[in-house]
């Protein structure tokens, strides 16, 4: 061991957030190209997604959002027939600014009728998108025009209030950042989340809506890990994750290597005398979470939901386990019943792992091995819900740095060989 | 489009809750004949329900309780038998004042014993109504009583603590209110909720006590959307709705229209510095939340847990769902072997929707229709736990004013078959 | 009734938590042999718990912890083959002083690898504990070691990072306490609880961890009530409880007589300004939660999560309940298919009560009775996420004083079998 793994005050002052000044700091020591002026917005990253565009129209930002059923791919080995907006779920991310007049256009594509919600959003009565109550649903082939003016800035979603246990479960879902003018607390790093959960039974190629619980493919922005993209900040940037739930589960989203505050619902600002420190935010269904937080320590760190469940991908759960049961004979048989069942392994799920790819074991037909993401140390043995933070002290740009490698004497080590090892 | 949907500079300070006189303001230009004065409390709105009476003996208010099996209707067309108090599932709602003695008689007519636990209320140990801990349990046709003083005011609930699973799962609870005797954050509206869960098997008359996640009823009240009560309020007054959850499930509660803060929990009032604004507040099992908000937009506004299995009634979670397969050769072949069976639609649930009256379908005896609200521009696709605020800038009295009328340009509109139509 | 039952004012202050220097003023007047001086730390109470011991070498606390297959009991009458470390699930409590340097030895002797994350504390990328990101798996045999410093205070966690559904499920999870150097909120009683659930099918001896939802087990550090101990404090103490969650399920945890406030989570100290007054906290998975509260008033009081199913033992959720129906001749014809089956009773579950034991009845082999806990004035029927806070004016040690005596005239009482009795 050595001295290399203390934490400098400073590291630890940013990391506690007690350094006011923290994020303007690690801002003036920030000499990479991809950063943008400090008197202007960080770009939001809405991950593995993109922003709507719009165009103005005699001062109006026009948008057009199209209802349609898409193909999506949770990871490559998983595509289904889903429901979205232009072309994916969830639907392209509608950015603006407090104070914008915006207009949506919204065709519909469905089979089915739908409406748009814009939810959280202060607006007239009749713009709100309650099919049947607000406004007439949107037959198949219609387009319908909602007008209004975003008053407040902060995270909000959008999504059907028409047939929607159904449409939400199919995936239509999107997020709406409403920006301020002028940012009283700016970051460097801007990240936008939407959490959802699937039912795609072995072998079907549709998610199944009639599923309350008992779902089996858990996504960030539609997609589950190691198919996330990752966010890389640089160390001492002001960082704030925006995470919307639209999913029937309430999930506890944890940060490795940082505290953070909840800043924000999707009602907005949460008063600094009212702020929560937390490593772990139960982010509510049908709600939006704003956490914010200064990344001071570099280094590749987990960031999750910390259901156990949900950090893997699909899973047979009413299968009983067999762990403690000798199982090279039972397989066969089991098969011959369940075409693809693999048990869970005689000594834990680790067994299983084929070290020449990603997946823990070959699976049926269109569906994912429960844990995927490779490591620079071995398999991670996650899936789902989950990403990495990637701190790094230099950055040329926010593409994917690759893994962290940690400075010497700073990583836990096998002492077990050592001739001398005596714990 | 027209300027009519601009909202007023007022209207947004109220709605931002900025507006630290809102109430206030509102009052003052609340002419309505059922405004109580202002120096005089607002009149406590248990949906769909009702207060306790009392009786003063010698400075001690005295109520009732009888603990019986009831005949219990979720909507027409939906009764089961359940076990409530005085006829009903909430029980009536004890409201009294902060400072008052209470003395409480519980009638047991249930066939078998019970106690009642005052949830969140200090009173002395013996009072607390855990059954064999506490005191012992209340035989079948015995009758006990309470007596404390009730020292803080706030939202508490009241229910059984003697074989608890099964005697609140059959609809055991009622909500307490104690008013402070002046209320420093005075409310023109105050309204109460109380959610639950319900597992009514198709086909059968009484709740299963032995359901630990998969319910197929959400009510507020006991009711199930539209049968709700909805809550009427003026334009500019300050709202407070009071909501208890004894279900097994946490319910975030949206409300649509308004930002409201979180100001209360059973154990009492949250200090302003410490609250947060919200759309979505998750109310937990065993808990109380209260919130507060100014009704500065008119219209009819849901208000509903965003869980989206929540909102909507009976469902067989267990089958699975055929959305894009052909099913008109397939449903009269399930349907020999499930009878009352319904597939949910080929192109999703709209398909099901019967514009004669308010159901998606028929549906097996004793078992309602998913989702059955109608509104002024039809069916609105939602069940369960959700209630309609209508805010009104006139009222001649509580009583629902009927759907709302948006003005003209400030409502969503079909564009499509314009001929000049080019989004 | 007398006036016994009055609280005192300071009682009630106390209660409300207004009276900021409760803590003080009740240890003033605290005479018991078992309180240590004001001026040095409350000994952490890990409920059936015990903390880790550690060598101190050249100024470094070293602990050892060894991960391995132990027996556990839940409570008499259910043993299983779980994982934990050291002996027992959870793990020993580890307990440290804020800016303690840690060296801590990992031992695997599980039949598959691991690795130990320390969940909520800030410390260089490589000791983070995600296997193959942040370091190899430490494969069965192997012994690694991490070693950081502790820089902040608060109550953190340990599990694994690897194969982690599996291996969590199995119970391979513990406490981290790290104590401030002086504490600027002193309690008298510190106690410290990991909450757990559990898929133990009946007839079986090892958790299943393909299950998600449908546990039928819940515990307090790895028991089941009535076999966690109770909380022993004096009239006047200031208490503190601290809650760590790594089950599937979010638990409301609610407290009978007291009015906590959420002073802490894994990320440290929440702003008085931003404290919530709670009876009831939600402690989200993969989170923890200090709760704080000056034990003003005598009695036992139930402390217990509010999910009723949580506060039962293992039953069968997806039998249908023959609630109302008549079972006599049933349950053998069940019993042929389902050996060990016992029907819900037909007029709830009280009734199943033996008078003669602590359990409800007979149940399978190694399959606890749903509620067993046997208080002063009958059965207690409850189970699972349960303990009592137990509050005496006087005590002689912390050991447990046994059931409280109500004084005359402040319990529930029966007046059904008063000739003069007319409510």
């Amino acid at each position: 061991m050595t001295d290399r793994d203390t934490l400098s005050r400073r590291q630890l002052l940013l990391a506690a957030g007690v350094a006011g000044a923290a994020g303007g700091a690690g801002a003036a020591t920030d000499t990479g190209p991809a950063r943008a002026p400090s008197s202007s917005r960080a770009p939001l990253v809405t991950l593995n997604g993109r922003s709507l565009p719009f165009k103005m129209k005699g001062g109006v930002k026009e948008f057009h959002l199209i209802a349609e059923e898409i193909e999506h791919e949770f990871a490559p080995g998983t595509r289904i027939k889903a429901w979205g907006y232009n072309g994916s779920t969830p639907g392209p991310t509608i950015e603006a600014i407090e104070g914008d007049r915006v207009r949506i256009f919204v065709t519909n594509k469905l089979p089915e009728h739908t409406t748009v919600h814009w939810h959280g959003i202060l607006l007239p009565n009749g713009m709100d998108g309650v099919g049947g109550l607000n406004q007439p649903q949107i037959a198949p082939g219609e387009t319908y025009v909602y007008e209004f003016t975003l008053r407040e800035s902060g995270t909000r979603m959008y999504h059907p209030h028409a047939d929607e246990m159904v449409q939400v479960a199919m995936g239509m879902m999107g997020l709406i950042i409403i920006h301020p003018r002028v940012d009283p607390h700016p970051v460097q790093r801007d990240f936008a989340i939407l959490l959802h959960n699937w039912a795609v039974h072995p072998g079907t190629y549709r998610p199944d809506p009639s599923v309350m619980t008992d779902f089996n493919l858990w996504t960030m922005n539609g997609k589950v890990f190691p198919m996330i993209d990752p966010m890389v900040v640089r160390t001492g940037q002001r960082v704030r994750i925006r995470i919307g739930n639209l999913s029937m589960h309430e999930h506890p989203m944890h940060l490795h290597g940082a505290h953070f505050k909840v800043v924000g619902t999707d009602a907005g600002r949460i008063p600094e005398s009212a702020q929560w420190p937390m490593t772990t935010s139960l982010v509510p269904v049908g709600g939006t979470v704003d956490i914010e937080f200064t990344a001071s320590l570099p280094g590749d760190w987990a960031f999750h939901c910390h259901k156990s469940h949900h950090t893997m991908n699909a899973m047979g759960h009413e299968i009983p386990n067999p762990l403690g049961v000798k199982q090279r004979d039972l397989d066969p048989q089991i098969s011959k019943h369940l075409p693809g069942y693999f048990s869970m392994g005689e000594h834990g799920m680790a067994e299983h792992q084929v070290h020449t790819d990603m997946s823990f074991h070959d699976t049926p037909e269109n569906t994912l091995p429960m844990a995927m993401g490779k490591g620079p140390y071995g398999n991670l043995e996650m899936g789902g819900m989950m990403t990495i933070l990637k701190v790094r002290d230099r950055l040329q740009s926010y593409a994917d740095p690759g893994f962290y490698e940690a400075p010497a004497g700073t990583r836990a080590r096998r002492v077990s060989q050592d001739p001398n090892f005596k714990p």
